[in-house]
């Protein structure tokens, strides 16, 4: 690891401003490229996000940079360093963004990491090994219904049933929109590796805080620790009886409202109780409702549906709640002659970030005088499928108000240029 | 208070079987009149209520009792008495159902009045006073969102606003069907008493039960202590913030569904505590739901919304847990950042039967062998309207299987035929 910390020239002709009216112009582009009512959309492997890479490909070019586009058509920006043969080192992050969303989840990454190419390049600073700005493909699950999709192909990590998945709207599928933007479909399908791990030094991902955390503990800049993954179910239903809200006495009642409120204190109290013990967990039941079909006002309801979501850092973490849901969903079944029938589970692994890197990061906002802290990621991001590869990787939170996915995300630009004089400092730093 | 109880002869040419005969003819006779897809309708103040009513008066007539209507068009069959200056007895119920109902809610307790009737024509017993059989007009709210039409309506109780409710799906104003059916509507709108409880000694309304106490409890018969009234809210709109589930912490939420949810915890665990303490309570959410609009998996609900309903036989009972409602509302509010919005709240008073009848109605099972026990109905009835009106009246359950207001309602004709044994002692033995 580093000692020595390099910096970039703080006098140069490219001055902060200058790189703050740049960032500026491009967000403001991007936004006016994908005006979409109150907010943007650029549709995953689309020609939103197409035309969003065509206009950072042609300005990377204006500057000098080399621009490729990969076998699962991300776009890849470089700027040659001494040692070309070693590892590289990769800023990414995406262009994409969910239906009516906000312009800067994604975008924040990409052109952090444009602008401090642009910078080293006329500056004329040769890193000490290559470093790459990738734009990648199809983060959000919004438009196909699975997420990651650029990062996940660059790993062998998608296959022939995935490529199949339907647009939300057009139905068309994936494999067509992958072929049109130059991917290769048929190495993507047989979960053909397309990036070897070991040519990667490091992965670094610049993004937008999607939750509160660092609006209400006044942090511009902030450190990623890791990754939630979660457990989830689509579809669980509480059974019980219906019956005459009047003439029921409580004693004969299975009332699944009461229940599946019962069920959900208890967890709700579980988790108050973890959360006390330093444990990492978020518990969200997005969708609730007593059955449509027959529920009313003097009936008592019979059927209750919902859906569950866990999120920790830690897989023995979601394990273990997962093991309480089963058990206390047991118990208030036994206590209250109803039943939960929960649909197939679906996991998806929490993903640790490099401790070196969290280390080198902090020390590095600590040197420029930024308040940063080490936090986790709530959401998923592509550095969790570069850390799950075996790529030690990093992630630098903005502050951002108003959370992410709505397009009231607002991002403040002086926060942005705080994040990105860190990520200037880290591409050029690496830890290896 | 009578202490000797009048008996009608065992072995007269009248006998069980073939009352229990005529009891099935009637009722599988209404049943094909008012057959509806899997179950009965008989719209209140309708055809199919009308048809009910006239077939009644036909047998009615042929055994030489006599039959009215009154000016609320609710059909009247009359057995004189010794003392007809007397305030008579009423012995009533009602023949409309809910759409798609079950067979015996309501027309049980008018086939029981007229085959007790018919019994003492065909014996020659002559009552201490005159016995009325009443067949009550639209006592389901079901079709015109308002129920007790015919009890009300004779004792002023309904308005012109009343009458001008549309019909639940032809939108034709109760006041049309309410003329068609011959009711004087002029009267009625303008809340003219059209019985005077002075003139009624008692009312007794024999009728199914519609919960499944007695079913339970193995209770062929049960005797009505008082009907349950209750405090209503149509919708409750919990508010908090909608968030990422994955990227809010716990600290930072305002969930709805979980604040919800910890309401009807709080208030389920009060209930069950009230009801050790021997309260009569009841409490029912039949309707609760995350905001359809725009709820999912990964969001955090911002807003939850549901219906509230509370039934005891106290008013001081309701009052009371009304006001704990309030102040758990209060309570979650504070503690998880949220709001509860309770719209406007509807409320119908508890009727209490007359103690005397029930004492009496009890003597009578017991008298009888039958084993009966004195137990509360959580439904309303016409004998609620009777009671508040100022008229000792009471009321005599038969067991029923799977509930009311369905097609599956189930009524064994051995247990009716028990009932009406009953009510022929009651109505030939008066609590004076």
């Amino acid at each position: 690891m580093n000692t020595k910390i390099h910096q970039l020239k703080t006098n140069t002709k490219f001055k902060l401003e200058d790189r703050r009216n740049l960032a500026k112009r491009i967000f403001d582009d991007l936004r006016a490229m994908s005006v979409d009512g109150p907010g943007v959309s650029r549709e995953s492997y689309g020609p939103g996000e197409t035309a969003a890479m065509a206009y950072c490909a042609e300005l990377a070019q204006k500057e000098g940079l080399i621009v490729t586009y990969d076998q699962a058509a991300n776009l890849v920006i470089e700027l040659p360093g001494k040692n070309n043969d070693a590892p590289c080192i990769i800023c990414g992050s995406h262009l994409d963004s969910v239906p009516q969303g906000g312009n800067f989840d994604g975008s924040a990454g990409v052109i952090g990491g444009l602008i401090s190419l642009i910078r080293m390049k006329r500056e004329g600073v040769v890193p000490p090994r290559k470093i790459c700005v990738m734009a990648l493909r199809g983060e959000e699950s919004a438009w196909f219904g699975l997420c990651y999709l650029g990062s996940s192909a660059l790993f062998g990590e998608l296959n022939g049933d995935d490529l199949e998945r339907p647009h939300r709207t057009t139905r068309t599928a994936l494999s067509t929109f992958m072929k049109e933007a130059g991917a290769d479909v048929r190495l993507i399908s047989q979960s053909e590796k397309l990036l070897n791990p070991k040519s990667v030094a490091a992965y670094i991902e610049l993004h937008i805080e999607q939750g509160p955390v660092m609006v209400a503990r006044k942090l511009p800049v902030g450190v990623v620790t890791g990754l939630r993954g979660n457990i989830r179910h689509n579809e669980v239903i509480c059974r019980g009886e219906a019956g005459h809200a009047g003439a029921v006495p409580r004693w004969l009642r299975h009332d699944t409202v009461l229940a599946t409120a019962d069920l959900l204190s208890r967890l709700d109290t579980h988790w108050a109780a973890l959360q006390e013990r330093g444990l990492d967990l978020v518990l969200t039941v997005g969708i609730l409702t007593t059955n449509q079909n027959d529920h009313a006002m003097s009936r008592i309801p019979g059927e209750c549906q919902f859906c569950l979501e866990i999120r920790s850092q830690s897989i023995d973490t979601l394990e273990a709640f997962y093991q309480l849901i089963q058990s206390e969903a047991k118990n208030v079944s036994r206590e209250r002659g109803v039943t939960f029938d929960f649909d197939k589970r679906s996991m998806s692994s929490p993903a640790k970030m490099d401790n070196r890197w969290v280390e080198h990061l902090l020390k590095i906002c600590d040197k420029k005088g930024l308040p940063a802290e080490a936090l986790p990621s709530g959401a998923g991001h592509d550095a969790g499928v570069f850390a799950n590869a075996g790529i030690p990787s990093a992630m630098i939170f903005v502050r951002n108000e108003n959370g992410s996915h709505n397009p009231l995300e607002a991002m403040a630009l002086n926060d942005f240029m705080d994040a990105l004089d860190v990520l200037d400092t880290a591409l050029l730093n690496p830890v290896l």
